[in-house]
């Protein structure tokens, strides 16, 4: 396919500031130098989709049939290739992909990749995210799979996270920061040197965090617009990246 | 309608920074306290639509085509209400809702409306876009109609305006600062209290001003996420607004 061929798709709304702040990275992540350099996107952003934690954790209303909706709706109009900037989602990504025949790319494998990339210059991975992410096993699988050590929040770390990823969903991503701080220091006074931020809105918090420790932290959305970039423009991000 | 009734369209991509940011001012702007009280929303972002600014100057490639072919994509997965984040493109805005059948919420008639409001706390308005914002008379017409003194940039400012945009899009807003820095300078010495941001890129780049001068700006985009707010929920926003 040549530059402009793709159609990036972007299932969203989940929430609605961190489909803003991934199509934010992916457009600031793609070498451009004017306009029509830039990728054409398609998001389709329904925040009314049912709560996928709660779906994931403890069987409240289903929110797949409002997910494959909005896939079919990228499909029809004529993405080539999807992404969903919501970790907890991810649970669903499998029968996305099978029932919509839409190519997505994984947020998790992507990240898994990076991990593995890295391997050796940190002990265990912390691992920062929704109950649903956690619970569902989404990444303790494929780090268990790749032979990387993953640290887990205890309780009050995770009431820490789930208040940061609240308030970005409030519209407070001043007040998120003050409890993501919390949770990574309780995370990095463990053993856990390298934080994963398993969840879409965690970013928008870790901006207000009051120390910087962005050397600790990894960020998913980066990895999935860096890799929606190198699927669509391979020539311009030829030896820039680890070929996959 | 009720509340989740509307799906807001937003043909975007013109640049796709721009796009990027009035979605993110219209969720920021969003009251709500989950996910689920936040607006349905269809991106269609096409950063392959020619240059509009040298279609409404010089008569370089029609951009039409391609922005209709959008409206109508938008229109096809139920928009029900749209807006097209980019000033110079609100030259085509009467053909568009035309030949789409889309319903638009006009930001040029949004800030005329904004300015009226204010009348006599400021002199003339200065006004800030591109080469072809400025050339169409988009604003110029129903400023003069609303009996509104308008400043408009001489050569040596236009060219720092040019710049400020030009590094928006290639993705230096910190570079586009100081152009408009410079911009904004010349203007406020002259006669011109407020100023508005009459091109989207612009209020990336002031987000970079050396020295805050926001009481001077007025930033359409502010202003016509406030009317899609109205618009779809009128019971959140009663007695916020000046009611329409």
């Amino acid at each position: 396919m040549n530059t402009h061929d793709h159609l990036v798709g972007i299932l969203g709304g989940m929430g609605p500031a961190a489909t803003a702040e991934f199509y934010a990275k992916l457009i600031g992540r793609t070498p451009v130098t004017r306009d029509q350099d830039h990728l054409r996107v398609a998001i389709w952003a329904d925040p009314t989709v049912p709560d996928r934690v709660g779906a994931v954790t403890g069987g409240s209303t289903d929110p797949y049939p409002a997910m494959l909706a909005g896939a079919k709706r990228l499909r029809d109009v004529g993405a080539t290739l999807a992404v969903l900037p919501c970790h907890t989602a991810h649970a669903f990504l499998p029968a996305l992909v099978k029932d919509s025949g839409l190519r997505f790319l994984d947020m998790v494998d992507e990240t898994v990749a990076e991990l593995e990339r890295r391997a050796g210059t940190f002990g265990s991975v912390g691992l920062l995210g929704t109950r649903g992410t956690i619970a569902s096993g989404l990444y303790q699988k494929r780090l268990q799979a790749a032979r990387l050590g993953v640290a887990l929040p205890g309780e009050s770390t995770q009431v820490q996270v789930d208040l940061a990823i609240k308030k970005v969903k409030q519209g407070n991503p001043q007040a998120a920061g003050v409890h993501l701080d919390n949770a990574v220091r309780t995370m990095t006074g463990i053993d856990a040197p390298l934080i994963v931020l398993a969840c879409t809105e965690l970013p928008l918090a870790a901006r207000h965090l009051s120390t910087v420790r962005s050397a600790a932290l990894l960020d998913p959305t980066d990895l999935l617009a860096d890799a929606v970039v190198r699927q669509c423009l391979p020539s311009r991000t030829e030896g820039k990246d680890v070929p996959e």
